[in-house]
């Protein structure tokens, strides 16, 4: 198992459940992930992402956005940015955060944060993406890794999963079936992150030869 | 092997190479195919697709479309309802055609006109696709057989094949493993076709459980 002195240090923002945040958490104690979550953040006293940090003695802080509004004001950002610098964060991983990254945290780790989103992008960005992908009619949907810029849902691809629609398939069946993959997207392109150094040509992000994270319909052929 | 009177009879319009025509003449001389292609029609002479036909003794026309705008004239198009309806045509299949499809033959095939598009449907519709998604720096493309309406590459969707992207990648790799797929997904979606009868809900279409066309990744994880 890797020295954690040395292992890439993540820092989580959550506002929500945090599945994913507990994905990474299991896979580093399971030795899966050359990664450790150094410090997580939320925007919600009530986020139970915060005890699942807290349980394993992680740190986790709130940060009240002190506003309702989806983007942060950047004297707040300057607070995410202290807490994950005191945490020695490498990486920012945004693990079901409810709010718009702006320019402070984007400038003070550039390239160095991302994402999970519950879309094949470009296709459908922003809210609801499995329901907007039933709604269209996709066979298949999936989950993208992407790094955060200024635009939402438009930075570069990291790794991306494909799901299959089913027939039977409402919002929450479909939504599930993509979160099972964002788990173990996201542990795989942490770990790789971790390992890897990526290269960019234009918006593409090269690294090694194995694709991740295309996944067999259940059922399918 | 099913009786051909009984068949679903196919009309094929393509202006290229006809590797997609060539797939599902194979599927059915291999009895793969519970459909037949009954009249291949494309706006060139010097289209390969015309001679696959031929080769097999199936009727291959040449309909001049007097012009070299991307939409065929209303009186060109009523010619190819014409030769499309001498044949007994049930649907139409756009292999590789470079036309845009109007009025004229949307109305006498409604939803029986199916096209196949080298993307994953709704992202990079239009020309160029595999080169799209290379810029773009998706990981995951494929293709998607849809139903033809007024939108260009917006018709209800039939089915989808995921194809990975890999590192090494450039548009005539990339588009080659689409390709592959493309004939494979094509053959089964028409198979499909002749044998359920598909149902609408919104732009969402439903036939049975099965979900065709998710691909392992070549070398993938």
């Amino acid at each position: 198992m890797e020295n954690e002195t040395h292992a890439l240090r993540l820092g989580v923002l959550a506002s929500g459940r945090g599945s994913n945040l507990e994905a990474l958490l299991e896979a580093h104690d399971q030795g899966r992930l050359a990664a450790q979550v150094a410090i997580v953040l939320s925007d919600r006293p009530d986020a139970p992402a915060l005890d699942r940090a807290r349980r394993r003695g992680i740190p986790a802080l709130v940060i009240d956005p002190e506003t309702t509004r989806a983007r942060l004001k950047p004297e707040i950002e300057e607070r995410y940015v202290s807490a994950l610098r005191e945490a020695g964060v490498d990486w920012v991983v945004l693990a079901g955060f409810f709010r718009i990254i702006g320019a402070v945290l984007l400038e003070n780790f550039p390239d160095q944060i991302l994402n999970i989103h519950p879309s094949l992008l470009p296709s459908f960005p922003g809210l609801h993406a499995p329901r907007q992908a039933l709604e269209y009619g996709v066979r298949i949907a999936g989950c993208t890794v992407h790094l955060v810029n200024a635009e939402i849902d438009q930075g570069s691809i990291l790794a991306q999963a494909a799901v299959p629609v089913l027939d039977r398939d409402d919002e929450e069946t479909l939504a599930a079936r993509i979160l099972e993959q964002e788990h173990r997207l996201l542990v795989e392109t942490v770990d790789r992150l971790a390992q890897a150094r990526i290269r960019r040509e234009g918006r593409r992000v090269l690294w090694g030869e194995t694709s991740p994270g295309i996944t067999r319909p259940n059922g399918g052929d």
